[in-house]
């Protein structure tokens, strides 16, 4: 059973990264995005991660938030409590995602180090700084 | 002068992301989207990198990417040699991008702690191991 993978956040955050990932990796059925835009309401925030809760009865499901607080991790936490449970990663960026994705198949595609990697994947290229020898890591692909 | 942040990514990341930052502050004149989606070319991505370096003469440039190498982050490196100096962040999140535009008024946004606050953004919410007290502090805002 593969585990499902929510990501969700404020205005189109939640398909954004969705999208650069599938760019990337191609389709993934495990991974859905839920919006929160301005057009939406509280209701039917909470109603989208039921729904998903209730369809995904097995095997483990993550949410990836764009921040600590705010409707979207709060309702995720808040439906969990009345459903299943869930784990929830909030400040999410592309690098966690791709992680996640790498890992479905494992049993708990969530390890000891996965909050290390989102952090470490965060950092800072001065161009200038660049020895052009490094430059090639970043040439590579798509 | 304020400075400018360009936020890019793949398929419509640096879109999403922007408009979640919106969502929460207000619209920003300072802040713009770079997407790259599999309509566009190499070509065209390396246009609007260049229109923007142009027209933002003065003030500090950065660049939010949405992981280290790939399209967009290779090409803001490679279009800032031909004409300015930039800073590119990269596994860019929603904590840093909103830092970065509360910080927007200062000679240079990008502090030194600019990149350890975006990784502290990162963490984990475990619903039932969270104390109640805990759960206010999420519960404050949108």
């Amino acid at each position: 059973m593969r585990n499902t993978i929510i990501v969700t956040g404020h205005g189109t955050f939640a398909s954004g990264v969705v999208s650069a990932m599938q760019m990337i990796m191609g389709p993934q059925e495990n991974v859905v995005a839920v919006d929160f835009t301005s057009a939406d309401t509280a209701a039917e925030l909470r109603e989208r991660f039921r729904e998903i809760y209730e369809r995904v009865q097995a095997g483990p499901l993550l949410v990836l938030a764009d921040l600590r607080g705010g409707s979207p991790s709060n309702m995720a936490l808040e439906v969990s409590r009345q459903s299943r449970n869930v784990q929830i990663i909030y400040g999410a960026n592309l690098p966690l995602l791709i992680d996640l994705v790498v890992n479905a198949e494992r049993e708990n595609p969530f390890h000891s180090g996965t909050i290390d990697e989102a952090r470490e994947a965060v950092g800072l290229l001065v161009p200038s700084d660049l020895d052009p020898s490094e430059e090639s890591e970043d040439a590579a692909w798509m």
